[in-house]
């Protein structure tokens, strides 16, 4: 059976990878335009399959039409596809110079999995078929099962895209099934990369067994983490309560259910117990909502009684279990010597828990930041004054993140162009990936070089007189000219 | 001592990427003035430990000190960084929109392994070394056993660098030892990629070392590859002879010794004979000259006892190994209906041994061409509209390599903005990397992002001044204007 559909992903990829760059960007918007005519069908559907409100499904929906809008921009604007061109030069001495034009060029199928977290903009639909797709990509789908159904509506969108801009069935094909069913994708000969959304445990098998194919193949696998919030004392000195309001809101947005969510924060011993204060004094009135499924539920409570048992931390806030499907909030204070001791407190717990940890002094806080783990985000409140007494920390800290935040919150993440959603190891298998924003198209592609191709056999892009616009670097200038 | 090694680069890391980009390229050509000030005492030691000719190795030292011309001015350029800037907007509706500011930064300490077969280009300052050095990476090299004299006076040179551009010495560090040295420096825990030029066996088994590594980490293996070249009938009509003997040339150039070695041409039934003889009439009168080693002439001479086992194989040149230093070349036919029955006859010999596949039609071509391994280069001699008879075939070519040739041979690669020298897996373990041209300093780079990061921490390269004067995305738009 997954013979047959590779079959099928590749045989598409021939067709698919040559189609036009503005058909491509057409089948993409009629994707979004599909989807859009399917809300009223797709939204309650995911509502009950995710526990998540009706306003965050909705807004998810928008969320994943946009980022469809800005790949097919970028796929008709056409510059991520890196053209450049060194002309050749017959009358170089002492050997002629050879015509070298080069681009990337789709890698081929790639198996997508979805996030339980994200049923719309991270699944079916999400940021990474979608830039794969965009890329020139076939896209095997691994349903998730905590939203089978939803996944189901939102393929059949995308299969009447496929259908209407007269596409092969193989550019997008739905597969459900178990670990196994993930597993024997990842193993295919002819998958040819692999994007996943999900937990450490989850990628790092992906990983394993996709290094261990015959041919190895790329996995980009975004594994989530703690995202760290450093506080500075004089920023906490003024605008302790709101910094204190902002930072648990970000941590409950969601019964703390996204990857970027803040599960520690650093606080200067000085401002320890307002800050505690603070933070008690919001929290208390955020009643916990449902988790996602009661496995991540049961998982929740379960790291959080294990943290009941460790004597290092103060609860700041319990969590109360009443219905075991409600992500309680959940906060503990800890001391940045106990902190540093064991790397256990570095594991991220999916939800809606933090560790406070209270540091005695800037040298401390160097410490922190070299035994710290590779994340996704980290943030650092400081006045401007202490920030720059700080830079070897945030020299320090730029190791170990994809984005760097000065203010707000990490959760809520731009689609753009200058998004970074990807940290080092284990926030995800691949530091030098997004599977956010426009670069997140480039996962899916790999240079080819063209040396002396007669002019017309040259693609569109590569063409001497430059017939879709598009930037180029041209003898190493970025150009629209023709040559 | 490895520990104390890594320390050192480690350190120097930290202090080496927050370096003016200026300063950067003044070190790097820093070590381009000093190689070539070197050069009377290099190159006989490299030609003595290498038995390459005095010509070639004086033409790869300034092979060497090009590239090293071409990072620097990469770096005092800039545009690689990729300065991506999304500007903030406060009163976006409904929430307000944060500053994202995006580039590249450096991955860290990256160890490097050199070539044999280029005792400069690709070894101790060769291509890897300088292109992670041009990123903001310190290297640690590791010697090649071949030509450790050539290796450690290439190291003085940039320990020389180093010490003139006032560098911390972790910056570059020349380390001399066995395979277990090698697979140490992969493991150790600061090492952040691997760059790697030589056999399958050394490369996979480095791939498989750091995929197991507690943290996984990048590893730029170019393996080498059989470079096929494939002929149609009416180009042959009309130019049998010349590229009879400009592939011949190619086979042979340097005993065969080069990763673009074309070990494989795919030539019409009808033209058989006829190439076959103007193959022997150039083949004759080329004498073997010697190898880099003699563990290299063994493992060639051992190949072609192999080949000579196989009955398949009709020989048109057999090799004298009167004396077994010397790569005497070896041409042998085979019909492709044998070649496609067993892979064995896509390894790669490497030495200037060939195999000339006889081919019936069309259709035994797209056969081939879909069971192709990957491969650094292919190359396609036909006339236009041969060429566009054949797409079918050429865009399955496309998908089996990283260079794809029209005229010329795939020996002599140039260094340029738009060369491609990586290819599909077994002949790199990372397809969308390239180890030669501009492109190869993406391999030591990851992208962080910046958000609402204090005008007066942003590194010049996202500030909106642009006092680096450099290409950055602004909106999504390629300017070099402020904001």
């Amino acid at each position: 059976m997954i013979d047959q559909l590779f079959d099928a992903a590749s045989k598409a990829f021939i067709q698919y990878k040559n189609y036009p760059s503005d058909l491509k960007a057409d089948f993409l918007e009629k994707i979004a335009e599909i989807l859009e005519a399917s809300r009223a069908q797709i939204v309650p559907v995911a509502v009950e399959e995710s526990n998540l409100p009706e306003g965050r499904i909705n807004g998810e929906l928008g969320r994943t039409t946009g980022q469809i809008k800005l790949f097919a921009n970028m796929v008709r604007e056409g510059s991520w596809l890196e053209a450049t061109i060194d002309p050749g030069d017959r009358n170089r001495e002492p050997l002629p110079k050879p015509d070298i034009r080069r681009m990337l060029t789709p890698i081929g199928p790639v198996v997508v999995f979805g996030a339980s977290n994200f049923p719309l903009a991270f699944s079916t639909a999400g940021g990474d078929t979608i830039s794969a797709l965009a890329a020139g990509c076939p896209v095997v789908y691994k349903g998730h099962p905590a939203h089978p159904l939803t996944s189901k509506l939102v393929a059949d969108c995308i299969h009447k895209a496929v259908i209407s801009s007269q596409l092969p069935d193989g550019v997008f094909i739905h597969v459900e099934g178990g670990i196994e069913v993930g597993q024997a994708l990842v193993q295919h000969p002819a998958a040819k990369a692999v994007a996943f959304t999900g937990s450490f445990n989850g990628g790092k098998a992906l990983f394993d067994l996709a290094s261990k194919r015959e041919e190895p193949i790329p996995v980009y696998a975004e594994m989530g983490s703690v995202n760290p919030v450093f506080t500075f004392p004089d920023k906490l000195e003024s605008e302790l309560i709101p910094l204190a309001q902002s930072y648990v809101n970000s941590l409950t947005l969601g019964s703390g259910q996204f990857c970027t969510n803040p599960g520690l924060i650093f606080v200067p011993k000085e401002h320890a117990a307002a800050f505690e204060t603070a933070i008690a004094d919001t929290v208390k009135d955020i009643a916990g909502s449902p988790m996602l499924h009661p496995g991540i539920a049961k998982a929740y409570y379960e790291a959080i009684e294990y943290y009941q048992s460790r004597n290092e931390l103060k609860w700041i806030k319990v969590a109360e279990p009443k219905h075991l499907i409600n992500g309680s909030p959940a906060l503990a204070e800890i001391k940045a010597s106990d902190w540093l001791a064991d790397d256990v407190f570095q594991q991220e717990v999916f939800g809606a828990f933090a560790l406070m940890v209270v540091y005695d002094s800037q040298e401390q806080l160097l410490e922190v930041a070299q035994k710290l783990h590779g994340q996704l985000t980290i943030t650092v409140w400081g006045n401007i004054p202490e920030l720059k007494q700080n830079t070897a920390l945030i020299s320090l800290l730029e190791e170990k993140c994809g984005r760097l935040l000065f203010a707000g919150v990490p959760t809520g993440v731009e689609v753009g162009y200058a998004m970074q959603h990807g940290g080092p190891y284990p926030s995800t298998t691949d530091s030098r990936s997004t599977s956010v924003g426009a670069s997140a198209i480039k996962r899916f592609a790999r240079p080819i070089a063209f040396q002396d191709m007669p002019a017309d056999l040259l693609p569109d892009e590569l063409k001497d007189e430059n017939p879709l616009g598009i930037v180029r670097q041209v003898n190493g200038k970025y150009t629209t000219e023709k040559i």
